[in-house]
């Protein structure tokens, strides 16, 4: 792939993922959500991306933050944590923004309850990254350099 | 129906529809949320209507307005958008406050995916006008001012 | 909207909506069918729309009515009654004759028994008009004005 | 059980909770929320507990305190109406706190529709009390006095 | 039980039935709707009852001598044969003329194919007699005596 | 039909049944067991029937009397309440014995709770009367003299 | 197979067929019903067979011609249309009349939307012939030519 | 609340709760029927109310008991254990003896297996108390010294 | 398998099975249950077993003895007929007793009706056996020697 | 139709067919698989056809012909067997393909068990031929000369 | 049983067998299938059986062997590990072949995840014997003597 | 991440992905599986990881390689294909097999047919990549390196 010129990437957390590092370790590792800002900063770099990397508890942000970036980047990074079981709105939004969006999970949710089987983000997600804990986030990171 | 004061509606939309006219337009149409809240003024006030036009992501904000709306509307026209088809909270808040509330979508639900098909808002709804578009708006204008 | 020749609508009843106003009337007003046919001819006059007014309890004659339609008439109004529910034949030929049909129902019927929160008839509807009444039709009208 | 110093409980009300008292006197009973506050700080004097009372219609807001708790309260009373049925979100903040929460409703939701049959909070509950309207919040301050 | 006039009872009969005694004899028996009608008709004039008796295989027809018989009749006896488990439309008439309608079945339905346990006419039927063959129509007379 | 010997008929009533007469009388009505038991005295008398009626709570004592009765009668008047939709054992019993069971409901099962709507005894019972309270019993009576 | 005599065919068509050609040609072609009665009519001559080619939207209707059908005819093919997902009636009518049925669709109905999945008269025919357009009547004719 | 005349309170368990302190310890904890026992007669001195205590392995037993209630007390606490998830009778019975029923659970029915999470006891009960081990016992007590 | 001390084993046997070789012989077979206790001592002497062999129709008595085995036996072989399928409480009794309990059934319940196919009996058994008829019981015998 | 070139066409047969003719024949008749490909052989003569017949039990032989059948012949005549019912690569194989597949079954599914009800070939299958035993084979014959 | 000529009995095992031993001891002990054909010919000496042990991953080849089994033993014993929940094609070779097959599994499906409480091959079995590990196998090879 | 040995990876594809790049290109693109062959072999010098690259439309074939694997390599690459969705003996297959398996599809199943929705692959892999195209398998080796 080409050189091109930096690209902007919103990286989008939601609920409860501000408790990483803290909460259920056994099923999310030790690594905090600014460890992986930190991480994400390091290999954006080196892909010629900026990341603007944020977290929200509230779904009605989270909305507001998706119509926002299509304004001023390329493409988004997303962990819609629970709200990817629940929220039709986010369905919605994802498909109005008309942006590429990669889903990524910490943990592998097909392994987990059965309400987490079900994903509202996947049918409009570009691609979807589950179970590779924080190394999915970087991952991530190279799929969007190829957007 | 006799000549009366002027009443006050609430016209409440929810998540999205801020994007309206730049979204799916094969879905939504071109007209804007804008467009929308002018032709309802204009309608409005062949009716002896005052309209208080808002829009919001947030579930809880639409909950907290429709609660607020007991001190000093008449009636309510809500598109609650994908909140719709997965909102309790809206389905109590409606019932909560007793005002009559006109459930109006711009696209017919029963035409697209199957998780639009359930509607936690129309049980408690005094009606629902769905798929003619913005036009939508102002046949709910018309029923508003029957109550 | 600019002035138009006169169009014509035709209004189809499905089945016991011959009883209305002596039925349920907790559900569905005391309102008659002859009423309603009434109010529709006035309301029709003003807006420059000739009606055809038609109830049968018979599913093919309502059928055949439809592939009637395509003949000489430009749009629908049809309170399909308990057919809503259970008639895939219905869906079928409202699809075929390519018309706009609104769909219309008294009573709202997302607050009834679970039977009816299926609709065979909306996806197939341009639009659809629950639990304003009698004033539905009238809506209803307005609305085939606008096709 | 043996003197202890006193400890500090949270006791959080989801959507709709605020107009308690004023909606629907059949299922919720005529009892406010500042009445429910003012016997709970009464109850708690007894049992050397201090309680911070708070509501919210928000469910990012509810998350948010639900973190917050974990850095000066020793227990969660939880009442959270609608989400009850919807927020896997809430199920995540739970268990991620790791805090004894009590989930409490003032109704039987077992009594009511079926959509209210199903908790995403009592699974990570540590116990839950229904239907015994606002008795049931100092019933849940007695067993958080045993934490 | 004392003694009074004559009253009437309309005996409706659903699709299918015209072949009875011809019919999967097994299922259904030998004897035919004519031999049926005949043993009513005896029984009836012990009773002080006069019976009407009528058969169709149109659903439409069926409603509408039902909608009929509150012109002239005191209570129906109707074995709705298949449209038993499909017909919404059954319902609703039955419901609206505020006529006791005692549902007949010759066989057992439940004791057959699964699309026959559900049955849209005994919600609103007054009494439902299965599985007598034709002695279950005797039956259904003796309780329209009561009514 | 001819003269016969006196038959003998088990009448078995299920759970809950004793207290017929004090129990949701708009359901049930005023009659008592008692005031049943005597009604089918009467009227088995008639008949040349001679009837052992029996209450009981448990499921294994009616199971012990069904299975008893395959030596002392030719037929069984059943309403088993609850345990209709429960107890496949009841299913295995009455399918053992090899005696006609005429099962009977007081109230319309089909017209009260979803869980009301499935039955383990019809699809082994000979026929089934369902709504017609206290007289149902005495219709049953007529069915088993046909036995 | 040996030469014989010329046999009757009833070839019976349901609701909406009629529109045949005008309706939605994507799916089912530009051929008309009476295309397709011709190319029957000019088949069956040389199987030595002689149709009689009926259609009706009235479920009713097409009951009592399969009633009918019993007593001049060796055979029926049938396109029932939409009455194959929703009649019981029909079901029963087959099954009853006992003359071999062969079940015909112009359209693959699995390839179409899910409720065209089920259908009632698949498990009484003797065979099912899907998917073909009008050239599926021809081969239903070939198969009726071996009863 | 008010000095009281001392009220009679039946509290009744339910099937393998004979077996509690040796069964499933992790479950259920170590605490014996009998501990529970002597622990409300101390709380229910304090609260002026007399307690009898009983358990049961058959339904039919238990289905006595409460009608018998009737006569001699003024409230029921029921741990119903299995009987909660199958039982249509003493969801009757409970019913039909118009006393306040509180329904008790030693565990968390919601965290356990899914056949737990049907309960054919809430939707009768006044209230229910779960997950609180033994000390639910004591809640309910104090519940019941409300009525 | 070395040499032990004889042991004892409780043969339980659910409702219905007392009718055994007169019931529904195509299924069962002709050999009663006294049959089957004789080929079970005789088989047992020369395992070193010892049995004990009951049966009953009261869920209550077969918990009550489950309970009771405890006491006094190492193992236990269980038909625990119609009641495999629908009793928690025989569920939560085999999971309480902490014994191996071998399920026995003499016909394939999957080779039956479909509420056969569940069985809350399964899941805690150490193994299972169908299919067998009497001869199950001897294989459950020489398994019970392994333990 | 025009004379034509000789054609190539695939017969393809899945799981268990190679046992026709001794295999349940009061399901699938006496012919044998060989016998079928004898009538085939036989019938294409006569319609410019050749065929190419085969069988495998292996979903995964049968998804390596389909594959070949691209390079060398203008249809498939396929008899899926079992695999209708489970196989998902089947679908994606012959969707994959872009061929005419013409789906055959000996007996007719509908007619069966309830598994059988679900076809994943018959969505991109061109046309399904069920219940005309061999002489469906046949009938796919004169449909693939159409292609 | 009386002394009869030596049988031949094929044993079958399905996909991931060949592990055993090495694979999930928690659930499969850590015996090897090579362990097992030991036992299992040892034992068959003393039963005048002959034994043929296979193992296979390919469903094709396991159908193979159940066809060619008619040629030549009197009876299989089948584990058919994962097939088990999801081969319809093995349903119908089982019931093809018209051989006494005896399923067999190691652990208890019941007790294990949701996906292997339904099972294909259950239904055609003579018997099933599931929970007791390697033991079952001969507990099977005892009732292949009995055929 | 620190200089490693060459670490061995088996890339396996399963059913139909042979086809790919002739293989409807709209959705999975025009990229054959040798170009990703050779893609995924430069970039696999890079990461010091050597690999096998394989593909079968064989379930048991596939089983057969996950076998074998545990003897030369280190993790496990496997786009599972159709069988994705219906192979409960790959699930079985990759748990026995104790590898590290990253599941890789080219589409995104979610945004597709529902029986797509299901996978028995992702509970038992490492970590699912869906939708990124042949990408895909990079980001897999990525992953891969990590291990």
């Amino acid at each position: 792939m080409a050189e091109r010129h930096t690209r902007r990437v919103l990286v989008l957390n939601g609920p409860n993922l501000n408790l990483l590092g803290t909460r259920e370790p056994e099923v999310y590792g030790a690594t905090t959500l600014a460890d992986i800002e930190r991480m994400m900063q390091e290999k954006a770099a080196t892909l010629s991306l900026s990341i603007e990397f944020r977290q929200s508890n509230h779904e009605g942000q989270l909305i507001d933050w998706l119509h926002e970036a299509r304004g001023w980047c390329e493409s988004v990074i997303f962990n819609p944590g629970a709200y990817t079981h629940t929220s039709v709105a986010l369905y919605d939004a994802i498909k109005a923004i008309e942006l590429p969006v990669i889903e990524v999970h910490l943990s592998n949710p097909h392994a987990r309850e059965s309400f987490r089987h079900t994903s509202f983000v996947s049918p409009v997600a570009r691609g979807v990254i589950q179970g590779f804990g924080a190394f999915g986030y970087l991952m991530a990171l190279e799929a969007a350099a190829q957007f």
